[in-house]
């Protein structure tokens, strides 16, 4: 095993001499009482999209689940080991979160991926190509759509995507009944990693800017 | 549905009038010419335990896969939608990063959950419960174990669910067979969410302080 | 004949002893010396996305050209009475126009009424089809395209018809002439008619905003 | 392609830290519900006479087409692409509008254009020419009539054209029945860009000025 990187030891020691020392007290007490976090942000692992960041957000505030492409899936209790499906679960009905956000971002790898049969930077039967099939062959229609340009086409998936994840995480009984009692709320979000702007999804599922 | 949580309307634009501003050409710059992160942190979605603020990593920085308890599943090419595992590989396979951490953190909720199974907050045959199965008996051995204190048995948990993500990692063929090459290390590490403390793990798998 | 109507004579009163009464020699001038507008905008008769409004310009700046949904034909010289191409070899013929910037804006009803094939609010046989019959059976491939909304579809059409329409001007031999002699820029715009934003056409065909 | 003319950013900042800042709440507003125009002006192109700027009108009061020289041709349900024959209709049948305005104005390019046979600054194959033969050889007769000086010849040109419009625009079935029955009233006008006087067409043809 190599040395641990140097930078996030750097980074660490910031961390301590900095954000750490001015609100250790929060922090402790946090550690001590428990966290809780009303939203879940339901993100994509890309380097440039970290929820904590675009929402200015500090510890205790934001239970995050990243994966690639901020994907759903559909309620499976099919014995399988669902990462996804038990953060969901955890977040529900262990922190009886209020909001869930899906959060989907600007020229994202997984989507790029998905969009582009010919390039196959990674191997067709391998776990991308399976995740990301869990948009059925929607990418594949949008893919052949030459008067969109290609960025158009991306923006577009990444868009239906979130729809998508959405429409699946109602699949999940707990949520459809929260949601019809009205303890919990489920929204989308774009977030453009260039502008910074972050697009939230109306009730047509339009993504909209917010209106300040 | 409800109209977007203001928290994080909030947020985003102390992020817009903060950071953004302040660091745009370089965020601008990562959007045009893609992530370059050389490090996927495989963490946990607790919202006291964010990557980026405990290595103070700024946009572009780290791959950053979330989920409950850090888990790393074992490589089964079964064509199920495994998500952790597509995380992982678009991390190697799409980025090429060169170093992997699997970062746990103290006072986990997916390993409390684990080690209780009198307490069950958690249906027992739902995601979690199936989630946390990675595991296998060790949580019920551990649990039983009264010699150690409660919180003992919690951080022993948690360390030993790091060393075994980590041997998971291994059993995918190419993180083996590029670790062997020297062109990519596997790391593991453990946050004191309350002290702030970074523990790294060494070749004996112990976690011990970094010495700076 | 009716009466003038009486919204217009007191719009023009207010005109008058406001922005002629400030702007008389200005104005006087423009009337001696004759117009010397650097630009050509091609833009909707849409009451909400008048280009004088849209860039603050004043009498003298802008060169206009409003047809519905701010379309180009192909340059066809066979003998017909061509308004929009008149238009367009009058203000490179006539006042050597440097700019052409094809602007197209959201909700616009001609495309509205282009993709909706069900609704017909308009003849089929009659000037609107025709005029819209222009972008080829466009419409009719993003209208049946389900996974995009019904907004998004509009927006979309609305910029690959901004794209076409520059592809058009191309065609007039004049146009890429001087645009190849460095003489003349063709610029592609959309204005949000609601939050009052323009965003500009890339070199990719893409539309973002300007980086102010 | 170039970069976009600065003086149109400048503008667009202008415009949303001014009327938008001002009026947003408005510009939303006809943004959600729709434009309800009760008014199409028919004007020229000409960079000195925008329809916004004469009658002082906001966002949503006026549909506007502008052609060189503010022509309506003859209705041709020919199958042809006929632009100002498109926004003609759209206007009735699509907004109902119950005003149409033909404004012309004084020291026009393309009556200018039409008057003069010798000074020929636009090739006489070419879309201009076509354009202006709607006046048919009006302009041929009024180019020769000495006895009238240059600038009368033009100004009468320019007021037999807007009349000339009219007629053609009765020509549509539409503007005649709904006129017959009251619902759709016909306006002539003509603008001075150098006084910024308003001369409206009275019964008998005649531009005269407005009794206020």
């Amino acid at each position: 095993m190599h040395s641990f990187p140097q930078h996030l030891l750097d980074g660490h020691a910031n961390f301590m001499s900095g954000r750490y020392a001015r609100e250790k007290e929060r922090i402790r007490d946090l550690a001590e009482t428990g966290q809780k976090p009303t939203t879940l942000i339901i993100a994509c692992c890309d380097s440039r999209a970290a929820p904590e960041m675009i929402f200015d957000a500090g510890p205790g505030e934001l239970f995050v689940l990243r994966n690639v492409a901020n994907l759903v899936p559909l309620y499976q209790p099919d014995g399988g080991q669902h990462g996804t499906s038990a953060a969901i679960e955890f977040a529900i009905k262990g922190l009886s979160i209020s909001n869930i956000v899906v959060m989907g971002h600007g020229r994202c790898g997984g989507i790029k991926a998905a969009l582009d049969p010919h390039m196959k930077p990674l191997d067709s039967g391998d776990f991308i190509g399976k995740w990301m099939s869990m948009l059925g062959d929607l990418p594949g229609q949008l893919g052949q759509n030459t008067s969109m340009t290609e960025a158009e086409r991306q923006t577009a998936m990444e868009r239906i995507s979130i729809r998508n994840s959405i429409r699946n995480l109602r699949t999940f009984p707990y949520v459809k009944s929260l949601e019809n009692d009205g303890q919990l709320a489920v929204h989308g979000a774009w977030f453009d990693i260039s502008t910074g702007e972050l697009w939230i999804m109306d009730n047509n599922g339009d993504f909209i800017r917010p209106q300040l």
